[in-house]
């Protein structure tokens, strides 16, 4: 395919690739006291999931992340909490454009005792642009490559107007003849170093736009590529909702239901059904444990939430099990894994508050495990012979694993729910 | 104050104000099937919030809402769903400006038997803004009586750059020389009326900004006045969940405590102790039912989140009451409203497993009040005389309730949680 063959360029072309990222900002805009780019999101700072991003393309050799002396040790810890790689700390200036300079100069020096190795091609990006994909970085490398200097554009939203000293409409500029320039941006080393090197003061302290600098001190008409919406700008405290919204989104993809194979029991078939029709979109997959096989291993790769059936018995030997694999696996150093402990009960047979007394074990253990944050919930359905009535109740049992998934909420860890 | 003076200005000057909100846009840009202006925000259509929001401003009279031939029904049920008032229906052009002419044509008629009366000033403003409030309102329509037009803007996020025929960068624009123009607007009727009577058919079809219609028809140089970033138009996806982020933290910001007068007793105390701790920003009043004073009423004005506290008893008669008096007012006509059931017990006494089930009223009466937008869950607080013990399960109480609210899902409905 064409996104194969893209993926193969940076290899084919060998490209020395390295990333710097200015993370100086103060997020004076936000009205709040952390610096945006440290604010959290799902309980992780905004700037590990930029970093997330970078780091998961093979291709980008290094980051070069640009912080202020007081964040620096934060910063640091950031680093070791989330096991973040090929990471370099540099000292960040007064300045946007003196911050992105320290970035190049250390990616400049080139030196035998020195890490960092001065690339062909440097990608300028921003640390509160968690959601870049690698086709764009991809367009944008390739595109500097080939004119020395490239950048993500957007349509404009607003029509842009010019307003007179007397704060009236001076005029409008025509929608659809200009863009908004958003990151990421990417050169040729040699050109932005070059830009930079030669900059005036002036434009150092009051300039925001890289592609500018290369075109006013090196020639170099930046080459300018199409991004898809989500390369949008965490600004202002709304947007900081908005990027908790899409993560919790992104994460609640995939919902794994595991059961041993032996269980096709026409109740679960039902409920997986329940659960296709209510996590629209979601993919809904069955895993079974005690193989040890590819199949787990695979799941935990890739699947942040799950339900772990169990048939007709209070014993929770399943959930256990799950839960330890899940400890041993690094996929809650990332995301707040959900795991929900499903138990089918005639409650004609046995009264629903004995089996709730049965499943108490369930509050002690989700104190343990949220500490490794995995949030782990009980839920009891109701097994009924009537088969409306078993539909209902595995509708609602759908309805709540749906919200336990989506929400991701601490509030509700240990909770038993019945459906 | 100046706000209060403000205030008294539309009516100081006794100035008829009409607007006018096209809303016949079709979505593309989201990806969606639903047009923005109708996808569902807790339930309720994105245009029935920006309805509200000026149909709260008392100073406007008359709101022509244009919609296409298609939505026409769709939005009649919306106004008689949501109650609101002083809507008038017109259908749309195929553009947005020949929506807005169609618009302005209809508040132009002025017929004796037309309940439209032509107003001396016309805000235009867009469906998918639910954010607007009155003081920027307020701000247009003065600054368009005294300059003819007026319009919010605000300062650009992104460079603004303009590419040359070959996809290169021409150049970029300084930032600080430009703003975003939004919406809200405002003009003398006379103005804007005579804009679009003398429009041309390409600016009719190709324009997008009225500003640089009374500026181009009627010489009208906007005076431009300073919005907030709340300004912003639901155009992507994301755009949603913010706006349901937003509106989700609006109505979360009070919380009242029912209880007795009488219960002034230590865990009560602790517990309203702990929800400050826990729910920071928000205001936790309390209330006394049973005196149908003004207090409650007040009360059921401004809250969508209720905690009910009952010690050491499963009766549930508060509750039932504060239902009734919920389902009496309006107040979930426009918001899903929280109910939590709050239940003291000493579970040395009695186990945990009887108290659920004495509880068990709450999952059928729950279903009842759903119907009603009230979302009613069960929450019991374990009593214990360990004042270290107390104040865990007091806070972690505090935990489950702002969790309940702040998620607002329909998922936990009837659920009993246990602190
Ligand atoms: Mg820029
Ligand atoms: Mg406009």
């Amino acid at each position: 395919s064409s996104r194969s063959a893209a993926r193969a360029e940076p290899g084919r072309l060998s490209l020395a690739v390295a990333a710097v990222l200015p993370a100086g900002g103060s997020g004076e805009r936000m009205g709040v006291p952390t610096p945006k780019q440290f604010c959290p999101i799902l309980d992780r700072p905004l700037i590990s999931y930029t970093l997330q991003a970078l780091e998961r393309v093979c291709w980008i050799k290094d980051i070069v992340v640009v912080v202020t002396r007081e964040n620096m040790e934060a910063m640091r810890s950031i680093i070791r909490k989330y096991q973040h790689k090929h990471i370099s700390l540099v000292e960040a200036g007064v300045t946007r454009h003196r911050s992105i300079f320290n970035g190049l100069n250390a990616l400049a020096q080139d030196q035998p005792d020195c890490k960092l190795c001065k690339p062909e091609v440097v990608i300028i990006h921003d640390a509160v642009r968690p959601f870049v994909e690698e086709d764009v970085l991809l367009k944008v490398v390739i595109a500097a490559k080939a004119h020395g200097a490239a950048g993500a554009i957007r349509p404009l939203v607003s029509t842009v107007i010019s307003p007179s000293a007397d704060g009236c409409l001076d005029h409008s500029l025509e929608r659809a003849r200009y863009r908004a320039s958003e990151m990421p941006q990417a050169f040729l080393f040699d050109v932005i170093y070059k830009a930079y090197q030669q900059c005036s003061d002036y434009d150092l302290e009051f300039g925001t736009e890289c592609l500018h600098l290369a075109l006013k001190y090196c020639d170099t008409k930046a080459k300018l590529v199409e991004g898809s919406p989500d390369l949008w700008k965490v600004t202002y405290k709304r947007d900081l909702y908005t990027a908790e919204s899409i993560i919790k989104e992104r994460i609640s993809q995939e919902l794994c239901v595991v059961m041993d194979t032996k269980e096709e029991k026409e109740p679960i078939s039902y409920l997986l059904e329940a659960l296709r029709n209510e996590l629209n979109h979601v993919k809904v997959t069955c895993g079974a444990l005690g193989y040890a096989g590819r199949d787990t291993q695979h799941i935990l790769e890739q699947c942040y939430s799950f339900a772990c059936v169990n048939f007709m018995t209070s014993d929770f030997h399943k959930t256990k099990k799950l839960l330890s694999m899940l400890e041993e696996s690094d996929l809650s150093i990332l995301y707040p894994v959900v795991v929900v402990s499903v138990h089918f009960f005639d409650f004609k047979l046995v009264p629903l508050s004995q089996r709730m007394e049965n499943l108490m074990w369930i509050r002690e253990f989700a104190k343990e495990v949220k500490k490794r944050n995995i949030l782990l919930c009980g839920l009891l359905i109701s097994y009924s012979q009537d088969e409306q009535k078993l539909q209902e109740t595995l509708t609602q049992g759908a309805i709540i694993i749906a919200a336990l998934i989506r929400e991701r909420s601490l509030g509700f860890v240990g909770q038993l729910l019945v459906a």
